[in-house]
């Protein structure tokens, strides 16, 4: 096969994902174990790559770039400041992965190549500035200025989950500060509260103890008081935390992505009278959206990113 | 005179500034004063324009192109969403200017102008991203991302003294919402925070019931205690505000203009452990500076936008 393509890879806690991509088309998709103890991710990405490229017969100098989703602070060169998830702190990656493989790298936050896929090809195509939100377990965030990923002096542009929005707040963070914007707008917050209104003895139509997100999710659909404050009390920090991001960018549009996203609608509509509440005058008009991606984001985006850094020619035009 | 010059004008409330400029030198600048009730600011703006192209003897032709700095809501072509300082609302600038000039016009955000200026022959020189903070009576923001102003939908970007910090707060901003980050770290917030103290009866060596901004700072640096709890209050907000601007931008650098900035080092020395109190750890290492071009900034951010604008040769590319 004579195609050039281009090589999307997210590295995951779990798995590591891959997608050779001849532009916006997938010509295969596949994933491998993330072997973090080992120590063994950047020759078994490698390896993954030119296995992956042997089966469709596509020569390694037919690889005219290869992207790299890291769930944390990055370098485009490939140069990891900081990945907690997978144990990384100063660790290039970007030059291990060069001693088993002769192709150009670039490398990019995962929440950040999220944005990047929806703005190529998901529910960003039709702005030019938007801001990404991941709400899960953690909210990870993502911002495309004029096209482009902000990407921050270390990786850590969007990083929107660690918005300092409560100085009043004793609950430490993740991250060892305290009163982040995550600490109220994740998955595990929605369960947190809910835990906590049960343990107060609130009374609700859920008989679990421990409710997942979901339940919570569904029974405040369906009228739950105690649901309903939870997801109000969840909506109003949102809110408010989108109102901050749209007084520092006034983007064109919000994208909801991630978990909690799947309650749609119910969500967008849930949210936007607390982010009106907020919101600056001057930053009227941004629209709401859920991300279209889901799973296949992380090897879209870090396709992009190395079709926007290494342009068929690219190498043409530097002689 | 055959020079190709660009034009930067600085329309405030009580003058618009001019500057006539070749490259980065300064040929000319001056004032007039603005005519907001006589509704005659865009042909005055033309007509200075003229008469001040008319002294150097550079024919109109010979203007490359006009930045213009509204301090409002803008569009780059020069459409004004909104300045409320001299009541204009959905009004066409841009078109009005070019029925009495013949040249090309671009129109900006002055805070976002003045970060430009800084960008371009500053103190943002060696930066590529960094978040500028105007401290005056009001909080004014600009931010520049990879050589460019983050302009946003509405020309909104970098409002930052819109961040809603607090959503306790009862009392009410100008802009009609409260607890937005310019109610704690103005001049104005100062003065207010410090006769609240004094009315208290708290004691301080400030002779003045109603002391400035100013008063404040001298007391605070010479160890007063009611003006250091009070400057304190300020840095805490100010560090929660920048805080929260990292975590959205991770900018290379901050920038301080203004009035209050005039206090230098101390002032950057007091924000600076609030800031790291709030700061993710993922965005350490962002530069403090004073700003260096004053009242100048406007003219000279007005100018450079035209110059990107508007390059030399850009009619002859287009055609």
């Amino acid at each position: 096969m004579d195609s050039k393509v281009y090589i999307g890879v997210d590295i995951g806690g779990m798995t590591v994902k891959f997608g050779i991509f001849e532009d916006q088309k997938i010509l295969k998709q596949w994933a491998i174990p993330t072997r973090v103890k080992e120590q063994k991710i950047a020759s078994d990405i490698a390896e993954a790559i030119k296995s992956g490229c042997a089966e469709l017969e596509i020569p390694e100098e037919n690889i005219l770039g290869v992207g790299i989703g890291v769930p944390g602070n990055t370098r485009p060169d490939g140069f990891v400041y900081n990945a907690s998830n997978i144990g990384w702190k100063d660790y290039d990656l970007g030059a291990e992965i060069k001693q088993y493989l002769n192709a150009p790298i670039q490398v990019g936050n995962d929440a950040n190549l999220a944005a990047l896929a929806e703005y190529w090809v998901g529910a960003g195509k039709e702005y030019s500035s938007f801001v990404m939100l991941t709400i899960g377990t953690g909210l990870g965030g993502g911002i495309i200025n004029e096209g482009r990923i902000v990407n921050g002096m270390m990786g850590s542009g969007g990083e929107v989950g660690h918005i300092p929005v409560n100085p009043e707040e004793t609950r430490v963070c993740g991250c060892g500060k305290c009163g982040c914007l995550e600490q109220y707008t994740t998955a595990t917050a929605i369960m947190r509260m809910a835990r906590e209104a049960i343990e107060a003895g609130e009374t609700t139509c859920i008989e679990s103890k421990t409710p997942t997100a979901k339940d919570v999710l569904d029974a405040a659909k369906a009228g739950d008081a105690m649901a309903v404050k939870v997801m109000d009390q969840f909506a109003d920090r949102m809110g408010q935390g989108m109102a901050i991001i749209a007084a520092v960018m006034n983007p064109e549009a919000f994208l909801l992505g991630g978990g909690v996203s799947k309650a749609g609608d119910y969500l967008l509509d849930l949210i936007r009278p607390y982010y009106n509440k907020y919101l600056f005058k001057g930053c009227v008009g941004a629209d709401f959206r859920i991300a279209v991606l889901e799973n296949d984001a992380g090897i879209i985006g870090a396709a992009k990113l190395a079709m926007d850094a290494f342009p068929v020619g690219w190498d043409n035009v530097a002689e």
